[in-house]
Formats: C-alpha cells, structure tokens, sequence
C-alpha cells in the first residue's frame, strides 16, 4: 500500500505530524527508532505547557497514545534508506522491509555529539554512555564523570549526583553555560562535596580499568580491559593526569540528524541543519523536515519542535490536496 | 517595582513565555484581558499533543496553575496603553493603576473580525456574538444563523447545532473551506435537516425583532427593538431577502490585536500583523511580540503561539543578560 504520508522520527516533531495529518483525514504512518526521541531522555519535564509534572517518556506515551486514538500508526523500525520512488517515497527499513509514501516528513531530531578520542567507542555500553537520564541509577555508589558544561550536562550532573558517590563535571570552558534554575541546584550539590567541578580541562583518553591499573602500575587480577577505568586528562587535576572513574557520561550536545535526507541532495545550512522555508518545506519537491534537525528550530525544545511537525503536516496536506490545509479549531 | 519582564495577553503564547521566564528567573508579570485568549473559546481539545480531550479554558487553567508553581504572576487587567519610559516600558490599565517592566513580551493575539453593517453593533450581545462556543448554549430550541464558511463558523454551526433548533449557516463563497473531519460531521447534520446552508449570500443589515414585525407589517406588541430579529440577506432565500432569526454569529475570522504596539511604531506587514524575526524581535528594542499576532506564525495554533512564546522568553533573557538563553532542559 502507498501512504498519502510517511513520517519519520517518533520525537515530538513526528508524533505531532502525525496528529495533525489524521485531523487532515491523511493516511499516516510513523516511522521511528524509539518513542519520544530526546524528549523521552528527560525523567522530568515540568516546562511543558499544560503538564505540571512528569518524565519525557511518560508524555512521549500519552502522546503516542493520542496518535492511535485519532487514526495514526507508529511502527517501531530504523528507517536506514530513503529514496525517491516513481509513487514519491521510499522508506527502507531492510532489504524485504519498505514503506512508500507520497509524501514525506523526516523528523529525526539529532544525535549526540561525540568526543572522538581513544577508548570512546571502544567503551560505549561499558561505562561510557550519552545518556546520564537514562544511565545514571545504573552507578549507585560509584564514581563517575559527566563532560560538558551547558544545560545538558549540569542537569546531567544533578541527576547523576543522586545515585554516584561523586560526579566530577569535567568541562573545557570557564563558567558553566546553564539555565540559571540549574545552576543555582548544582551550587548546592557542590558545597555538599556530591558534584566537583574541573574547569578548563579536556578529555585525552577514556582509558579501561585495565589500562589504569597498567598505568598506574598497580597489579589488579580484576581490573577488567572491557569496562571503564578512568580517564586521562589534559590539564592534571590534583596533580594527576589520571583520573580514576566507573562511568563517563558525555553530555556536549548534538549534531541534526540529516544522514537519511542527505543522499537525496537536501540543502544544508553551515551548520549542518536541514535548510528549510516556514512551511517547512526544503528543496525536494515532497519532502518535509521538522524538528531539531532543521535551521528554522530556533529553540531546542518539545514545544518548538511540535510546532514545526504541526507545520509540516500542514505542508504536506497542501501538497497532496494542492490546497491551503484548513485550520484547525476545536469546538 | 520594576518587573524585569511584562507579558501583555494571558493566551497561549503569553502564558508559555512566562514559564520559560520564570524558569530563567526573570521576575515576570502576565497582564491579560482574559485567561487562555482563542484557545478558551474552544470546548473541546483534541489535537493538544498529551492531552487526550478537554476543554480549551481547561487547559489554559492548567497552564495558569503552572505559570504560578513556577513563581510567575497573572494579573487579569485590560493594558490600555503601551508606553516607552527610562526604565523600559510601561503599560497604562488606568491612570492610577500601571506597571513597569525593563522589557515586554506583547501576545494580545487577534480581535474577531466584524461585518460592519448596520445593526451589528447595536446589537452586540442582544442576539449578536463572536462566539459560538461561548454563547450557543443560550439558544436552546431557537433558530440561528452562523456567518462565514471556514473552520471557525463550519465547527462553529455544528456546535450551535447541539442546542439550537435550526441553524442558517451563510457564507459569501461557493463552497465551505473546512477540515475534513469537520465537513464529514456538518455533512451528517444538513442531512439531518439540523443545518442549512445558504452560500453566494451576504447579510446587508441585521434587524431587530420591531424591524422584522415592522418589515413584515406585522404588529407584535412584544417586539423588541432590544433584541435581534432577524437580517437581511443580499440574495433572497426562499423568495425573502428578510430571514427571521433569534440570534447571529459571526464567525469570519480575527485580525491582528495590534493596536497597543502601533502608537510606538512597529513595523506590520501588509496584512496588518507585527513584523517579527525569528528570535521574535520587533523593530524596538527590549519589545518582543509573540502568538497570533506576529507574521511569523504561519499556522494559527495553541502550539505555534506556544513555541514562540518560548522563543520570545529566550529572546527578552538575552537582551536583559546580554548572553543567549541557555537550552532549557528536563532533569
């Protein structure tokens, strides 16, 4: 069967998309990695307007559940190629596994941005991870690093300090970049000894308990070449280079997600976000982008994203009706 | 005192640029009219991403209750007045009663558009109304007519038709341009012979109940002059161009609520909406303008006047810090 649209990225941007385009009498089909995208790696949203208090995922959820309720589907699938087709779209997820639409929306948020240095991928799923809301109850007790200074990683450093022994926040730059809320949180944390912060201070090595031990020149029949030892500094911190640790969470934000959409010639701006009019529309004739993977998301948050998928739906019914999508009222 | 912030209109997007405000701790003000602007008027919800079904007002209240847990303040007060002072802006509710702010973060939506025929204002809220939502209730058992033929009065005569016996829905068009859920259910109902619609029609005048006996030469002593009788229609129905009805709702459409930011002369685009740029900045500094009445938002939604009203929070902390907001993030 072909779709009148195909929508890719479960994030805010596709849930919303998908509502509006079942309120648009559109036939929908979401594709998406996971429910939620980064809104579902938040345990606590409390800016979400109408919602007073609960986790990312849980409104991620109650959204999702909206989407089944109004006529959307949501199948849980890594759309890994999109291609144009004689119909309009193509989405691959394996070699027997493929969806066509007429038309297309590519929410796919963005992903997180790495280090690149030695020991990092080596060690991911090992004690390093991306995620501190996802990751953190895992090192009760232990001793962990999170690295960056923005919001990301102090909000990160706050939810880890209530499980590890001590966070060290690690962070290139001077001055924490964080909403003013945060920061005054994370002062408390500090004076209380559960968060020290190491400033002007880069990340050589993430090194294994086993290269620690070596390095160290300790001999641990335990020390385990698969798991997270420590890391290795530029700027030594109590006069080591080495600094001990059984988890580093790398929390210096993300890169738009475009890989999908680039094969298809979409234009970029200088900073990798997917080029896009106020409707949404970009420069392929079908294609839609919406969310944090695009230059007109000015703000990184649910709201704004969900804005933007609004948007693009509204795009798309114009594009398949050849007519201005209605507005939409309650009544 | 001086309020780092003053947010005029307690709709969508001055509520949500109030939490973001507050959650950069900027001591913050909302002075509004009314609570929830357009989306009040809706009474029923069902597109809000993670709300399943509730009523527009609901749901501004929740977000009101929101705007107060964060330390934000709603003053329910008519700003009559804008005005530049040394400290920023000030904004008049009456001579003895006024408010000052570094920056303001104006979201007074739009005003519901008139016919401008004679009778109309005379008979505001004696049988004339804006709303449907608002006022259908009170024509049980009657015989109304809606005017327009877009989504506002398309799901405005549905609802009428809950309540009133027969509704006249009269547009100037050939054909109603409304979602298509909404057209499937009005459909139902003109079958059901709760509906008609009446197109290629305008209405010249709207009558009281004494011109329509008087028209009719018919004597009816309790005819009042008070109350709407009926109206006159530029294409006779049904051999009459005199329909006699107990009420009118006009529902055409809104235009920008401009008219406090004008005397300090910011610039409008040709539709008479306030000229934004992305970062919701008007041509004077320190005023943001955000929600239905900036040219920036493409589709008239409770979630695009949201997101901009986040954007403009964002906007108001940097001019006032003079650094960019930091990304607001859950925990």
């Amino acid at each position: 069967m072909i779709y009148d649209l195909l929508i890719i990225g479960a994030g805010p941007a596709g849930l919303i998309a998908s509502i509006y385009a079942s309120r648009y009498k559109l036939n929908n089909l979401v594709l998406g990695k996971t429910l939620g995208g980064e809104l579902a790696l938040a345990s606590k949203v409390e800016n979400y307007p109408g919602i007073i208090s609960l986790s990312g995922l849980a409104l991620a959820e109650q959204i999702a559940k909206q989407v089944f309720l109004l006529g959307g589907k949501i199948l849980y699938r890594e759309v890994v190629q999109l291609l144009k087709s004689p119909e309009g779209f193509l989405a691959v997820v394996s070699p027997t596994e493929k969806y066509q639409g007429k038309v297309v929306i590519v929410a796919t948020g963005s992903e997180r941005r790495r280090l690149n240095i030695p020991g990092e991928k080596e060690l991911i799923g090992k004690g390093v991870s991306y995620c501190t809301t996802c990751d953190a109850p895992f090192y009760k007790g232990k001793r962990v690093a999170v690295i960056g200074g923005a919001d990301a990683a102090v909000t990160g450093a706050i939810h880890t300090a209530e499980f590890a022994s001590l966070v060290y926040l690690i962070y290139r730059g001077q001055q924490l970049r964080a909403e003013p809320i945060w920061l005054e949180e994370i002062e408390k944390l500090i004076k209380a000894d559960k968060i020290k912060v190491i400033y002007q201070t880069n990340l050589k090595e993430i090194l294994s308990q086993a290269q620690v031990a070596k390095l160290k020149a300790e001999t641990d029949s335990k020390a385990s070449a698969q798991l997270v030892g420590g890391v290795k500094l530029d700027n030594p911190y109590e006069g080591s280079e080495i600094l001990p640790l059984d988890g580093v969470f790398i929390e210096i934000g993300g890169v738009p997600g475009t890989s999908l959409v680039q094969p298809l010639g979409v234009v970029l701006d200088e900073r990798g976000y997917v080029k896009v009019n106020e409707q949404m529309e970009t420069n392929i004739s079908g294609l839609f982008c919406a969310g944090d993977m695009v230059d007109k998301t000015v703000m990184k948050q649910a709201i704004t994203a969900m804005a933007s998928g609004a948007i693009a739906a509204a795009s798309a019914y114009k594009h398949l009706k050849g007519q201005i999508a209605p507005p939409i009222r309650g009544i």
